[in-house]
C-alpha cells in the first residue's frame, strides 16, 4: 500500500506557523519586530520554536488552508472529520484497535514503520487541527520503527509485548532527540531551565526506556497548562487548548494534549500526570479511557515537574488510550520490566494476574453527588447508567456515602502549592513570557505568596493520613450492608461535576483531587454523549454550596450537547489489576449495549 | 511445677519506689512536699505513676533491697546474674528457644499462663534491675493467656501462630488497660496529651490488635527517650537507662527500654519505632536481633508520635528479638492477616516466600569506613568476621564504596526536625517537667527554633529523593565487577561507629540514619563482644573529621569490655524476607562458629 501524500508547499508550513502564532497573539505587534530589547523577546523563542517543530511535520502532511480553516469552524474535528482527510492506509491502520496492532506487529504480519508512519501522519493532522504537540519527533520514530521491523526480520520475533505501538507523552517526560519545557518559554534550549548542563535532547525518563525497550515507539509530546496546576490547558507556545469533540469547550487539564491526541487517535496510547485530576479530567472530557494509579506502580523517574520536592502528595503518572487492553497491556509489560530495579520509588509488585480474576458477584458503590457540589444532568445519567449496567450484569450496586469530601478542599491545596510555587514564578521568569490567565491567581499581582510555615503543612498531612484511615475504615465498613457480606470492591464516581468545561467556567476539583488526597487507582470510562433532550437542566435544585451554585449556573444543554460523559471507576489503594479488569468489563458491556 | 516464690512485704514495695524515686531525682527535694504550687507539681505526678504502675508487680516477685544493690553494684545484669535469681519453672521456660516455645503453646504441651507467667515474672526482675518498662499489664496478660488456654481447650488448636508468647512495645504503642506516655509527664491520665477524650487505655494501635489476633500477649511497655529524638535514653519517669551488659554504658535510644528488656529476655520479643536507628542502634548495643523494615511492611497505624505531620521520612516499626526464627515468624504472622485491608499505609505485600531461597553463591558489600567517621576496633573486628564467615560459606565479599554519607547529615536533621519540634516542646510544657539533658539542644535557651521555610525541606525531600537514586545506580552498578554479575545482594555495614556509647560521648548517627534517608531495610546481628585485649586504640589514626577525632577520642578499650559489637545487614528498598534470610543464615553460622 502506498502512502498517499497531499503535496503541500513551503508557503504552506510558513502558513501554519504564521497561522498558530495569530492565534496565540493576534495581530503581531510591532514591537516584538521592530523593539530594542536588550534581551531575546519570549516570543522570538516561541516562534523558533514553533517553526522547529512544525518543520518536523513533512510537508506532505500538511493540511491545506482551507481545511484549517473549515476544522477551525467546525464544532467537532474528531471521527469522521479527522478520518475524512485521512489516506486509505493512515485510515485503516488508526481504525484497527491496538489489540489487532499488536498481534499483527508481533507476528510480523504488519511493519513498525507502516503503522508508525499511520500514526506519525494522523498526529500531524490532529496537531494542525488541534495544536496539541509541543514537540515532534516523526523522523526519529520511523528510525526506531526500521530498527524494529530489521529486529524481527533477523530474530523472527518482536522485541517485546508493545512492538512497534506508537506513542505520546505529556511534555514532562524527557526523550532522546526531543526537548522538554514542559511549556515554559524559558526552558527552550535548556535542561529544565539550566543551561549548558549537555542533558539537553539526551536524558531519557525511566518510563520512557522501559516503554522503548518493550518496543513502544514515541512520537511526540503533548501540550500542557504551564505550571501543570489548572484543570484547563494554556500556555504561551501553542495557547488555549479546545476539545476535539465541541471546540466551545476546552480539552481540560493539566494533561490536556494528552487527552485531545487520543481523542483524534493521535497516537496508540500517551501518559499524563495527576496530582489532582489531571489525568482523570481531560480523559472524561476527551472521551478516553485512562488509569491513575495509586503512587509507585508507574516509574516517574527522571521526569520534570512542579514543586518536584514535595512528596507527601506525589504526582503519578497516569495512562491514557482508546480501551482497557490497552491500558492493562502497559501496565502488564512496563511491571515485567521490574522498574523497581531501577527507581527506588516504584513498589516490587509485578502486574498480579489473580486480582483480575473477578467473582460472579462484585457490589458496587455509587456516589450520584458528595454534598457539596452535584453533578451535571449528563454526568448523573452516565452514573446510573453505569450503575444500570452492572446491576444487568448481576451485580449488587449500593449507595456510597463516604467521610465528607471538604477535607480535599483543606488538604490538597496546602500541601500541593502550601509553598506558594515559588519553582513556577521562577521559570515564569526566565524568559520574561506573561502569566497565563488561568494561573495568576497563584501570584497575586504577579508576586509569590509566602509560603505557609512547616507546621501548618505538617498539620495537613496529618489531617491527610487521618483522613485515609476513616475513609478506609468506611469503606471496610461496607461489608455490614453488602449482599456478598465483603466490602464494596469499587465505586463509581463523578470525575468533575461537569463534561469538558466551558473555559474559566470550572469551579470544582473535588471529585478528582479527592482521589489522589486518598491515593486510589481510578480508572475513567467515557459512557455516553451529552444529549440537550435527554440532559435538562433542572430549575427546582437548590445548590449546597456558593460553588455548587455557580457550578449549575454554568450548565448549558446546548453548549455542551454531543460532548463526552464520563465517570469514573475507584479501587482500594493499589488494587489497580482489579480496577482495571473491571473498567474492562464496564466498557464492553457498554459497547454491547449500544450495538 | 509449682512457682517458687520468693514472699516480700509491703514496705519492700515501698523501698522500690523509694529506691527508683532517689535514683532520679537525688534526695526529695522539700519544696515538692510542701511547696505552695498551685498546679500539681510534675514530681507528683511522676510518684503517683510510678507507684501505680511497680503496684503491678505482684508482692512475691519483688527482689530484696540487697539484691537490688548487687545489681546496681555490678558492671553487668544479663545472663547469670538475672538467671540466678529466677526459679527453675520461670528459667526453664525463658531460657527455650522461642521456636521451642511456639512448638509447645501450638501442640498444647506448655500452656500459655506458664509462658506468660514466666515471662512477667522475669520482666519483673528485669524491670527493677534496669528500670526499663513505662507501663507493666501483667494481670492483664495472665488473663488473656487463660482465655488463650480456654481456647485451646474447647477448639483443640492453637488461636494463632504465635499462640502464647509473650511481647513488649515502646510506649508509643497502644494497648488497652495501659496508659501510653510517650515519657511525657503532662500525658499521664490523658490520651496522647488530651484529656477526657474517654479513650485512655481503650485505644488499640492495631499492630497490637494484629499480635493479639495470632495469639501473642503483651505483658508491658518500654522505656524511650523523651521527644524520641536521641540515641541514649532518658526520661523524667526512670531516669537514665544503663546497659544491661555494661552499667557504665547506655542503652541507646530512642527505643532503648526495648532493646534492655530484650538483653534480659524479659519478654520473648519486642517493638521499637525508627527514624534514625532507634531501633537498629539499641538492638545492637545490647546485643539483640532486630529488623527494621522499609515503610510500609508493619502498621503504624493509632500509634502515639512526635512530629506525627512528617510523612517525607517516615518513621517505622521494627522488631527486636533473640534470633531470626522469631523476626521471621512476626513478619510472616502480622502480613499473614492483610494489614493493608485496615490500614492505607501498609504494602499489600505478603511475606513472599520465594524471596527467603537464597542462591547458593551470594555477594556482600563490605562497608569498613564512610569516611566521615570510622569504626572503632571491634566493631571492624565485627564487620571482618561477618565478611570472613560468608566467604568461609562460598560468598563473595567485595568492598561497598556508596555515594557518601554526607548527603544524610543534610538531609535527615531538615526533615526530620525542620519543624523545630513544637510537638515535643508542647508536650514537656504540659507539666512543667524540666527538659532532659540530652534533648536541650533542641530548644536553645528552652525555646522553640523557627521551622525551616517549606520552599527549604522540598529542597532537603528533593536531594533525598536523588540521592535515593544515585544509591540505587550505585547498588546495581554494582553486577559490572561480582563474581556472579548481580548486584550485590546485602551490605554489612556498621550501626553505629561505636558499641553502647559512654553517656554523652555519641557523636554520629549517620551508619543508622542514612538507612532511614534511603528507606532500606536493616537486620542488626550482635556478632561478639568487646575484647579489650584484641580491640587495641590505633594511636597512629588519623581522623578525618571532627566528629571522627571525637569518636576516636571516646574509645576507651577497658569501658567496653564485654559490650556486644553488632553490626547490621542491609537490603535493597522492600526486600525484607531476603534480609532477613541472610541475617538468619549468618547467626547461625555465627553460633556454630563459637561452639
Amino acid at each position: 500500500m502506498a502512502v498517499k501524500s497531499t503535496m503541500l508547499s513551503l508557503t504552506t508550513l510558513l502558513l501554519l506557523s504564521i497561522t498558530t502564532f495569530m492565534l496565540l497573539f493576534g495581530r503581531p505587534d510591532t514591537s516584538f519586530f521592530f523593539g530594542g530589547l536588550s534581551r531575546k523577546c519570549w516570543k522570538t523563542t516561541v516562534a523558533e520554536k514553533l517553526e522547529r517543530v512544525n518543520a518536523e511535520i513533512p510537508r506532505d502532511w500538511l493540511l491545506p488552508s482551507k481545511v484549517l480553516e473549515e476544522g477551525r469552524g467546525r464544532r467537532e474535528i474528531t471521527g469522521s472529520f479527522i478520518e475524512s482527510l485521512l489516506d486509505q492506509e493512515t485510515l485503516a491502520i488508526t481504525s484497527l484497535d491496538n489489540s489487532e496492532i499488536l498481534e499483527q506487529t508481533t507476528n510480523g504480519s504488519l511493519t513498525a514503520v507502516r503503522v508508525t508512519r499511520a500514526f506519525c501522519k494522523r498526529a500531524a493532522f490532529a496537531h494542525q487541527l488541534n495544536h496539541n504537540l509541543l514537540e515532534i519527533g516523526f523522523d526519529l520514530a520511523l528510525e526506531r520503527a526500521q530498527e524494529l521491523d530489521d529486529y524481527f526480520a533477523k530474530h523472527k520475533k518482536p522485541l517485546g509485548p508493545l512492538h512497534g505501538l506508537p506513542y505520546t507523552m505529556k511534555d514532562q517526560f524527557h526523550m532522546k532527540g526531543m526537548e522538554t519545557t514542559m511549556a515554559y518559554v524559558g526552558w527552550v534550549g535548556t535542561f529544565e531551565g539550566k543551561k549548558g548542563t549537555g542533558k539537553e535532547g539526551r536524558v531519557e525518563s525511566e518510563l520512557v526506556m522501559e516503554l522503548n525497550s518493550l518496543g513502544a515507539i514515541p512520537i511526540g509530546k503533548t501540550t500542557l497548562i504551564t505550571s501543570l496546576w489548572g484543570g484547563e490547558t494554556n500556555n504561551n507556545f501553542l495557547g488555549y487548548l479546545w476539545n476535539p469533540h465541541n471546540q466551545q469547550l476546552s480539552a481540560g487539564g493539566s494533561s490536556g494534549g494528552e487527552g485531545a491526541i487520543q481523542a483524534l487517535r493521535g497516537s496508540a496510547f500517551g501518559f499524563g500526570t495527576d496530582i489532582g485530576g489531571s489525568v482523570s479530567m481531560p480523559a472524561a472530557f476527551n472521551g478516553v479511557c485512562s488509569m491513575k494509579p495509586s503512587w509507585g506502580r508507574l516509574s516517574f523517574k527522571d521526569t520534570a515537574n512542579s514543586a518536584p520536592g514535595q512528596a507527601v502528595l506525589p504526582t503519578v503518572v497516569g495512562v491514557m488510550g482508546p480501551d482497557f487492553f490497552t491500558i492493562r497491556k502497559i501496565f502488564e509489560a512496563t511491571l515485567s520490566t521490574q522498574p523497581w530495579l531501577r527507581d527506588p520509588d516504584v513498589l516490587p509488585i509485578p502486574w498480579r494476574k489473580e486480582l483480575e480474576e473477578l467473582p460472579t458477584k462484585l457490589t458496587f458503590g455509587l456516589l450520584l453527588t458528595d454534598g457539596i457540589v452535584s453533578p451535571h444532568p449528563p454526568i448523573t445519567r452516565a452514573l446510573r447508567e453505569v450503575a444500570e449496567i452492572v446491576k444487568s450484569l448481576g451485580h449488587e450496586v449500593v449507595m456510597w456515602e463516604p467521610p465528607s469530601h471538604n477535607a480535599s478542599v483543606v488538604i490538597h491545596p496546602q500541601i500541593a502549592r502550601g509553598d506558594g510555587s515559588p519553582d513556577v514564578l521562577a521559570n515564569i521568569q526566565l524568559s520574561g513570557e506573561p502569566i497565563i490567565p488561568q494561573i495568576k491567581n497563584l501570584f497575586p499581582g504577579g508576586k509569590l505568596r509566602a509560603p505557609i510555615p512547616l507546621p501548618q503543612f505538617e498539620n495537613a498531612t496529618l489531617y491527610m493520613k487521618d483522613f485515609r484511615k476513616q475513609y478506609q475504615a468506611y469503606w471496610q465498613s461496607t461489608a455490614e450492608f453488602t449482599r456478598t457480606g465483603l466490602p464494596v470492591d469499587v465505586v463509581i464516581a463523578p470525575v468533575s461535576p461537569h463534561a469538558a468545561p466551558i473555559p474559566d467556567k470550572s469551579y470544582y476539583y473535588t471529585y478528582s483531587s479527592i482521589v489522589n488526597v486518598l491515593d486510589l487507582p481510578a480508572a475513567v470510562i467515557p459512557v455516553t454523549l451529552v444529549d440537550s433532550k435527554l440532559d435538562i437542566f433542572d430549575k427546582n435544585y437548590k445548590p449546597f454550596t456558593e460553588k455548587d451554585r455557580l457550578t449549575w449556573q454554568a450548565y448549558d444543554a446546548d453548549k455542551f450537547d454531543g460532548t463526552p460523559a464520563s465517570v469514573q471507576i475507584l479501587g482500594q489503594r493499589w488494587e489497580e489489576e482489579k480496577v482495571v479488569a473491571i473498567a474492562r468489563m464496564i466498557t464492553e458491556a457498554l459497547k454491547k449495549s449500544k450495538m
